[in-house]
Parts: C-alpha cells; sequence; structure tokens
C-alpha cells in the first residue's frame, strides 16, 4: 500500500433518527443497525484497512464519543483519533484533519468518508477508491463519488456529470456540472431518465494540496483559522487550540462551502451497493426480508400475520407481533417504538417527546 | 370479628393468558395488572382482613408459588399456607383446607375466593360476604356470589335463581335452579334479559359442617381421601400426607363435583363492581381510559394517533405506541407483545411457540 495514502473517517454525527436504537450518547455509526455483527464504524475501518495502511486512518468525532470509539476500534492510536468540541458539519471536520495530516505528511492522498455508509460490494468499493486515489496522486481534482441511481429517491442529493468532460482514461470519471438538493419525486425521475445524475456519496478523494488550496480559496475564515494551528498540531497544544477554533468557526458542510463552488470537481461514478442508510426506509430497502417480506433483525422476534415490517430487536427481550402490516418495531434494552414506517419523519418528535419525559432514554 | 370466621384464598392458578405479564413462575394472582400498586392476592388478602381475623386467613397455593406468597404476605404464619403439589382444580383444593379446618374450629364459618379477582366497591362487597356468612352461621346452605350482569357477556358462568324461593330476611338471596356453563352470545342475552340469571362469580360462602357434607355426599372419593387426614393436618406428616393423596386425586371443580349436586345451594345476589379479569378484553373494560380510549397501565407510556388499546408497561423501558387501534401492547423486562385486542385468544399459541424458543421468556 502507498504509504502516502490516507483515510479520514468523519464520525461526528449525533442523529437520533434511528431512536430507540440510536441515542445522542450512541449514534448511528457507533451501532450494528444492520445486525452484521460490527457496527457501522468498525466496518468502515476494516473496509479501508485493506486499502490503506492502518496507521494512516484517521477518526473525526465528538469529544463526547472518544470511549465509544476507542472501545470500538482499540487499534487506533490516540494522534488517529481527532476530536471535536462541538458540531461544526464536515468542512471544519476536514480542515481540521487536512491541517493536522500537513505535519504528517504534506504528500498525503487522502479518502474522506462518512462512518456509517453501507456498502455491499466491497471489492468493487475498493477499486473505485484506488483509482481515485491514483488520480488525485498527480492531478489537482477534488473528486466525489457519485452512485449510479437505481431508483428515483428523493433522500440524497444528486450530481450532474458533464457527459462531455470525461477525464483520460478513467472511466466513468467526469467533470461536475452541478451538485443538487435533495429533490422532489418528480425531479428525481427526471434525474434518473436523465442519465446525467448521481447520488452524492458524501465520499471524496484528493491530495492534500488541493484540498488545502480549495479551503483557502473557497472557505478564506475557516481555512486561517486552522492554518493558524500549523506548528501547534500534533502537540500538547493540539486540544486547546482546536477547543478555541471550533467556537469561532461557523457550521457549514464541505459540499456547500467548498464542492459546489470549486472549479476543478470530479465525479467518479460507479454503482458498489451503497446506501447511507440514513432512514428507516432505507435500512427496510437494504435489509434481507423474511416472511411476509418482513426486515427482521436481531434474535428473539416472532411475527404472525405480519407483513413489510422493520423489526428490530436489540435487547436480550422476546419480541412478539401480530398482526402488523408496514410499521416499524424497535426494541432496545431502554425502549420500544411502534410506529407506521410512513411515519418515520416523526420520530424527531418522538425523541423530544421522550427526552421531556426523561433524559435517560434518550 | 367473630373467631369462627375463616377465609380460604385459592391461588393456585398457573395460566399465562396475560402473558408477558404473566408467566408460569409469576401467575396473574401474584401481579398487579390493573397497576393499582398491588397484585391481587395482596388486594385479596387486605379486602379479607377487614371482616376476618388475620389468622383465620388460609391460602391454598401450588409448592411452586410459596416463596413469591411469602414474598406477597409477609404476615401469613407457616401454618395458614397450604401447598398444593400438583393442580387438581378447585375441589380438592377446598378439600383440603376444610379438613385441616376442622382440626382447628369445628364451628368455623367460611368464606372461599378466588385470588385474582377485582371488586371495586369494596364496603358493598364486605356486607355482602357478611350478611352471607351470618345466615350460614346456623344454616346449612352452600351459597354463592351471584353477580347482577350488567351485560350479556360470554366470558362467564350464569347461575339461574328460583325467584319464588328468596330466603326470609335475606334480601336477593335464592333456591338456586341451575348453574349453566358459559353460554354463546344469544343466550347470553336472554339470560340477562330474564332477570333470572346471575354471573357466577366463584366465591363461596358456607359452614364447615355444611361443607364437609355436601363433600361427603357429592365426592365421596375425594372426601375419603382428605377425612384420612384427620389427625395428621397440622402436624409433621400433612406435607407427605397431601403429596400422596393428591396424586390420587382426580381434578374437578367445585362447582361441578359440589354445587351443581347439592340440594342446598343458594345465591346471593349483588352489585359490587366485580370482575374475574380473566382476560385482556376484560381487563381493558375495568381500566380507567386515558386520550382515545386506551387502558394504559404503567409509566412511560407516549401514544399517538393510537385508539381503544391497552397499553401495560410493567418494565423501566420506555413505550411508544404511534397508530395502533385495538391493539394489546403488553411490555416487560422479558417480552414486548403485540397483538390485535381481537385476537387474544391466540396468546396460547404465542406462550407454547416462544416456549419452544427458550424457557426463559414464559
Amino acid at each position: 500500500m502507498a504509504s502516502n495514502r490516507y483515510c479520514i473517517i468523519m464520525a461526528g454525527g449525533s442523529s437520533t433518527r434511528f431512536w430507540p436504537l440510536s441515542k445522542s450518547t450512541s449514534p448511528k455509526q457507533f451501532l450494528d443497525i444492520l445486525g452484521t455483527g460490527k457496527t457501522f464504524i468498525q466496518s468502515t475501518y476494516e473496509r479501508f484497512c485493506q486499502i490503506i495502511p492502518k496507521e494512516n486512518i484517521y477518526v473525526v468525532t465528538n469529544e463526547k464519543y472518544r470511549d465509544l470509539l476507542v472501545n470500538q476500534l482499540p487499534e487506533l492510536k490516540e494522534e488517529q483519533i481527532l476530536l471535536e468540541p462541538i458540531r461544526r458539519n464536515t468542512a471544519p471536520c476536514i480542515a481540521y484533519a487536512c491541517y493536522k495530516l500537513l505535519n504528517i505528511d504534506p504528500e498525503a492522498n487522502i479518502v474522506v468518508t462518512p462512518a456509517d455508509h453501507l456498502i455491499l460490494n466491497e471489492s468493487k468499493f475498493l477499486k473505485t477508491v484506488e483509482s481515485a486515489l491514483s488520480y488525485t496522486e498527480n492531478h489537482d481534482a477534488l473528486m466525489t463519488l457519485g452512485i449510479h441511481p437505481n431508483r428515483a429517491e428523493t433522500a440524497y442529493g444528486y450530481i450532474q456529470i458533464n457527459a462531455e468532460e470525461q477525464v483520460d482514461k478513467h472511466e466513468h470519471t467526469y467533470k461536475v456540472k452541478t451538485f443538487t438538493e435533495k429533490p422532489n419525486i418528480e425531479l428525481a425521475k427526471v434525474f434518473v431518465d436523465s442519465g446525467e445524475f448521481y447520488w452524492n456519496s458524501g465520499i471524496f478523494v484528493w491530495n492534500l494540496k488541493s484540498i488545502l488550496n480549495a479551503l483557502s480559496e473557497n472557505l478564506p475564515e475557516i481555512d486561517s483559522l486552522f492554518r493558524d494551528g500549523v506548528g501547534i498540531y500534533n502537540s500538547p497544544k493540539e486540544k486547546d487550540f482546536i477547543a478555541n477554533i471550533y467556537s469561532l468557526c461557523r457550521s457549514i458542510s464541505i459540499d456547500f462551502g467548498v464542492m459546489e463552488k470549486a472549479q476543478n470537481v470530479y465525479v467518479k461514478c460507479a454503482d458498489f451497493g451503497w446506501s447511507d442508510v440514513g432512514s428507516w426506509a432505507s435500512l427496510f430497502q437494504v435489509s434481507p426480508k423474511k416472511g411476509r417480506g418482513n426486515a427482521e433483525i436481531g434474535d428473539n422476534i416472532i411475527t404472525y400475520n405480519t407483513s413489510n415490517c422493520i423489526i428490530s430487536n436489540k435487547s436480550d427481550k422476546m419480541l412478539v407481533v401480530q398482526g402488523l402490516n408496514d410499521y416499524i418495531v424497535a426494541q432496545t434494552d431502554q425502549a420500544t417504538m411502534i410506529i407506521p414506517k410512513s411515519n418515520e419523519k416523526e420520530v424527531k418528535n418522538i425523541v423530544a417527546d421522550v427526552s421531556n419525559l426523561s433524559k435517560e432514554f434518550i
């Protein structure tokens, strides 16, 4: 493996949309929601270990998840763990990791990835990432992975390619024409039918110089805050420095802050069985089905006359379900939630209501 | 209180129809299914303590429930606890308790009651029992309490009164014409409309001489088995003696074995808010309703767009229910069950299926 290849795993999210499975004290990336036996971050780490030297894999997460992270990835050395004092979205997270890397390896060639995505075809995925890395090794390119859409999904952002501008000798790699927000269903259909639109995976590949230039050009205030730390990163002063500048940073995504503005943005299009597993519906989609089309995740589940449900049992308790259709039933050691699949957007409100009752369940 | 008044509480049932609340290791009589803060047997015991000397209250239960019983009613002395080695229905249970009492107080005047009924109007109930006891004090009568039916219930047996034969000076007390099994709905309507039929509560009042005579006449083999123990009851040999004769006893109810045959059977009709709480439907009926007609029993329950459900949370966990109508949702520390109210008869099959999976949940 090339020693200048690095991976930055972004693991700072704190969504509770999978409550009661996910809680603010143990968000999705630290859970085995799919029932694979590994948490998302463990799967992500192990996946990249196959193409990136272990010691070159860095994880950025919130301070409060440090123990969870160390517990789940005990191999990580202290210096591979970057702790954010507060959440500021992906741009500051990436700026922090990249400026820290500058001190370690100015020639770093980097893949940046969320911690909590599902990749079904791992070898195809890794080939795609390696191909992207081989391009950014000696090109000033901000590359993102685009997923060939197999349905008019409204939960993802889309990337429009410039079909005329295919990169030489790099299959399915194009200059980006536009990034789009999550579309409505009509627009999503148009996107998919056009053949020019790909799902935005939020996985990025670039070399250190390219991303630092792009930050400097497109997010100069944020860039300047983190640039001031050169000489401080990887020293005992790093923690205080980070605590200080994070509070000065605005919260902004790398997509909005950099990718949508920069000129050297490319997309590598592929199809490796990707899902952000960002919702119960998405979990249902990627889960194998039993009986009458139920996704049953976990042991000790018995169903009768029940169809098209997601039934997740993350406890040692029994879960018996009769006569439900199109419901989510999720049980943990702290709570059980029964809700129609069509209402999953209300989980947010439920979490707020439960939180009002007692913080212990959230 | 008259010192010759006694109470026999029958607490040997092992039904799991309220699973997952009730289990074979902790059946209904030892549970607080109604959420009153007391278990059924505690409520029953405390109710009778108001009219019967405490030391005269005896409890018959299965050997395996001894610890549960002692734990819930620590006031009971060892000699007030009668342990059955195997279940043989109510006739042997009553024969055992009555022959044991013969040695203690041949003048005993006795009320026999199930441990797990709900009585809403306690003072009216106690007055009824006292009135019955005052009659059996000096009459050779097998008296049962009949409940004025307020609906055509098919889950109860009925008692037809002989309206011509009202007992002198004892209001609402009649000679019994017939006992009936649980009727179908059409017959139940006829019963209720007739004004001659009352629900059979399974609560009996009689003096010791009367019930022993009745056992001897109507169930001579069982009577003979227990009569042989005179001189052994209340001695160290009692346990072995009981273990021996129970295995020889046939299983038969006091209703079928004695009450339906004897000639001196009377019913005292009353209306004190009685339910045998014998089913989820019956629990729903007697429970106060919240919101959209839900019976919510226990803490940490939140419902949305949910109506006419029984939601019982016997755990410290949260229970969130959205979009259910006419369901039973029951959660304990061992299991959660979600089932349409109309299917509660299938709980039996569910318990069998769960038991096949693992005995720990049953």
